[in-house]
């Protein structure tokens, strides 16, 4: 990641402790305020990655080394000469790149972004999809989200799902307890309650405190009931 | 979105400004801590979203009325009795959610994260995938990022969730049948059954159905015990 004029020394803290969250090490300032520079590498909290930060004069010596150059931008109403790619879709194309070469992702100064100078150095452009300018620490953070993602195949779910032995121990208690209770009986009452039980999604586990619970239940309405 | 006891007036700035660069409104706060409220409320540039945040004494009145709640958390050191899902694969649930239902996504302070007790009130859980925590602005950022994207568009769901309001009646009224039939209760008995309610993902309709069988359980259960 390279900050490009960088003038908040906060700002640069945050973008410094984004990249590592998501695992990144390699943080370049090009020409930051010196002041800024100097009070976030100062900061109680500064992260390792901005003592290893490298600061250069110019962009060129900054992104000599990397294959793909990419700014952000904020806005699209600058006469663009690159093409504009959502983050969506240009992070895709960032994560390829990244298996193979080193990209250099150019974030501007808070207040002016990148000038059209720094642009041409890239080779093309994404842009986060916002309603107005975002934070630069923020901004930092959605990118590197984008960029470290995975294609969102979900996990398998750790808790076992009650089996359908489960269940119907559950519902043959239920039906009782509500015989017990006098829960009106209609017909087809069982298979009703057989669905509603169905539709819980209930973890095993679950399944059994379920059953535990009603067994109490079922135990007290049964005390009570020779009294009468 | 939800913020539970923030107590740095920049975060809730930051929270509030990710908020609407990504096209959301509604911002509910949960017993900030007042001084920085009032301070994140007067800053110069303090976004509208802040002027119309609703603030609340408890979550379960924050939350009241929506169909999913969802906590964010950085870690999952915690023993945690819900289902833990990636931010990628838990915003495509939030997304699809989000056609038809009102959603509280909840972050917890900067310093503990959400407690046990707001845990209690999420249906599930989501994890940014980073190393360390995040900073809170940076964590809202990429979560409405992850809302906002662009993906084949959900389908709505069919069936109308219940909301967290008819599931505290469940849990309530469930907690009085128990207490009556003289089941064991333990320390945090009632988080847990409000956890347990939680998890079992019920349409609306099926949470009327279950509270009318529990009152009549009830009703049996106070009839029989003036007897004794």
């Amino acid at each position: 990641m390279v900050l490009v004029g960088t003038r908040n020394p906060l700002n640069i803290g945050a973008a410094a402790r984004a990249l590592n969250n998501f695992g990144f090490r390699r943080l370049r300032l090009v020409n930051p305020y010196q002041v800024a520079y100097q009070e976030a590498r100062s900061a109680v909290h500064a992260h390792e990655i901005l003592e290893s930060a490298e600061e250069y004069q110019t962009l060129a010596d900054a992104v000599a080394d990397c294959t793909l150059v990419v700014g952000t931008t904020s806005l699209g109403h600058r006469e663009l000469q690159h093409p504009l790619r959502t983050l969506e879709y240009g992070g895709r194309l960032l994560r390829k790149h990244l298996v193979s070469g080193r990209v250099a992702l150019l974030f501007g100064s808070e207040k002016f972004g990148l000038s059209n100078d720094d642009l041409s150095y890239c080779h093309w452009l994404v842009r986060i999809g916002t309603q107005g300018s975002m934070n630069l620490g923020q901004a930092v953070a959605v990118c590197m989200y984008e960029l470290t993602r995975k294609a969102a195949a979900p996990k398998p779910e750790k808790r076992r799902p009650a089996s359908a032995d489960d269940l119907d121990r559950l519902t043959e208690r239920l039906t009782e307890v509500l015989a017990l209770s006098g829960y009106v009986h209609s017909a087809g009452t069982e298979a009703k309650i057989r669905r509603l039980v169905r539709r819980l999604d209930l973890p095993a586990h679950d399944a059994e405190v379920w059953l535990g619970m009603l067994r109490q239940i079922q135990w007290k309405l049964k005390r009570e009931e020779p009294k009468r």
